[in-house]
């Protein structure tokens, strides 16, 4: 069997359901241990019940040697994507004998197929960000700053029941819609102008993710038309989507309609990510992506166009991989709107 | 001259000014250059005038190795608490002939001495966080769950002229507050019960930290008591602080204070932090930290009690410090409040 040294605190919150922010697990074929300090203790207790609760010091590193010691580990599996160089040479200074092995997305693999209490909690977030989005778009005018948009979809996802929002939401009026990660600024929404809105609510740690592009005022024909072929490139992704084809290949579906629009060098980023604990995750909808989709994985779809000094357009709703195909989780309308 | 690859995003923003998710930068002694993907090349542009911008695909690794290949770099100082053994492993394969040089903490001790300009940020954040509080405290009442009042403490925050929390707030009432990261619960507030309020408002970036214990209907003998240690552990604390002294000289102060009142195993965390661009960082009034204090080092004064089942007691204020011994720059009243 593998000893495990857990790190992450997205894989601890995953295998244990502790949230403290300091904190490790040992699994080994005969313990499951998880040491965190006092101002955790009685929390663990309470979210970990499966786990021996070890009572570390607020730096941890003196009681986890301890532990793969009385536990005789010989070999440890590191997670190498979360271990620092100044971890690792820590742990090997206090464990000379042990053997570290370092080790890529062993959790991350498990994250990737979500169960179906998690898929629960994935649609909850989607409906809290929905029922947000219907408020905070009801409420978008001309003369709003963007960082005005911004507070209103925090208080929106909160008055919709999500414990707090996924990220910073990104609210991209006009021109700063051309920076698909724009976040919000002060510059104040103007009619004539398109606006990017992209944000998520968190539902019991999971997160959800949606944008749609919104237009102030009467639509331009060159904002519809633009907005048509994004629409188009996603909803042709969707489709394609089910067990066993690779996410390069989704990731291409889009691409390829974007390119033949003429658009292919104004969609510089992936089509998607997955979505769960954390909401960037494995795998992602992107070019070398190999991983084959399977029913469980959460992931987001969205294409974008950006032009310079214009502005930009993206569409996103979030699927979850179904035996047949998939099942779009957000449900937000995506027909091109008009407000303010 | 040494040649530095800086990957803590944090530590790029200190040094570069850039604000984005995603990028590298590079110091030699002929250049400095800043590489990021597409979504950010405008930001970067506007944030990071003084650097060159190296246009890179989202995976930055690819013109990472071709611009150390560029400069003849055969020397690479990287962050050890920061770069993965993963990262690291791929910069020796794709790069084998140049000595990775793994070092700890070179721009985090720049960070720990701030300049006029980040004392004036922390300053306007510490005042956004009295004011915020302010209408906090003219709120709290009987009945609100710990999560209202954390909601409320976001909109004040904004109300107030933040640019967001530094943190999630804790508000932890009654037993919970035995808990000193116990973050907000659906617990409601009772009379003659205590509340612990810690949260932080951020300013271009720059964070505050302040915690207040309020009593909700007239305190009790045991509140006041308890009160009264944890305040003289704070200020005696405070009164040490100057330039020379160790962090583990201030550390002792407090403790000491709140030994000898008879309750030492109840304060088991760290008297302080540093407070910056991050909300914890270098140096801590920690017992074991041998730092000499120096003007312009920004720290946090936190002592706490915490008995189990009862409730905890937690009075937090940031300092800098000064030529002369330090300033207090949280200015929100600390005697004991009654609210509600």
């Amino acid at each position: 069997g593998q000893n495990l040294l857990v790190a992450n605190l997205i894989n601890i919150r995953y295998l244990s359901g502790f949230t403290g922010s300091n904190g490790y697990l040992i699994i080994t074929p005969r313990h499951q241990e998880l040491l965190t300090d006092f101002r955790y203790w009685e929390q663990a207790e309470e979210e970990a019940p499966d786990w021996t609760l070890i009572k570390a010091n607020q730096n941890l590193i003196a009681e986890l040697t301890f532990r793969v010691k009385k536990n005789r580990i010989k070999t440890l599996v590191l997670e190498a994507d979360t271990v620092t160089i100044a971890q690792e040479r820590l742990l090997k200074t206090r464990l000379p004998n042990v053997r570290m092995k370092p080790s890529m997305g062993i959790v991350e693999q498990l994250r990737m197929i979500k169960d179906a209490k998690e898929i629960e909690k994935v649609k909850k977030a989607c409906s809290v960000a929905d029922k947000a989005l219907e408020e905070v778009s009801a409420m978008i005018k001309p003369g709003l700053r963007e960082k005005d948009v911004a507070n209103i979809i925090l208080q929106a996802i909160r008055n919709a029941g999500g414990e707090k929002e996924s990220f910073d939401p990104i609210v991209a009026s006009g021109p700063l819609g051309a920076r698909p990660h724009a976040l919000a600024s002060e510059r104040r929404l103007k009619t004539g102008e398109s606006v990017v809105v992209d944000f998520g609510a968190k539902v019991e740690g999971y997160c959800s993710d949606m944008t749609r592009t919104f237009h102030i005022g009467r639509p331009s024909n060159r904002f519809i038309k633009l907005y048509d072929i994004v629409l188009q490139a996603q909803q042709e992704s969707i489709k394609a989507i089910k067990p066993g084809i690779s996410c390069r290949e989704i990731d291409t579906v889009a691409r390829r309609i974007i390119g033949q629009a003429g658009y292919g060098n104004q969609f510089g980023h992936n089509l998607g990510h997955g979505v769960g604990l954390a909401v960037h995750e494995a795998p992602s909808f992107a070019p070398g992506n190999e991983t084959r989709l399977a029913p469980g994985m959460i992931l987001s779809v969205e294409p974008g166009i950006y032009i310079e000094e214009w502005g930009g357009i993206r569409i996103e709703d979030l699927i979850v991989v179904t035996e047949g195909g998939c099942e779009v989780l957000t449900q937000t309308d995506r027909t091109p709107r008009q407000l303010g």
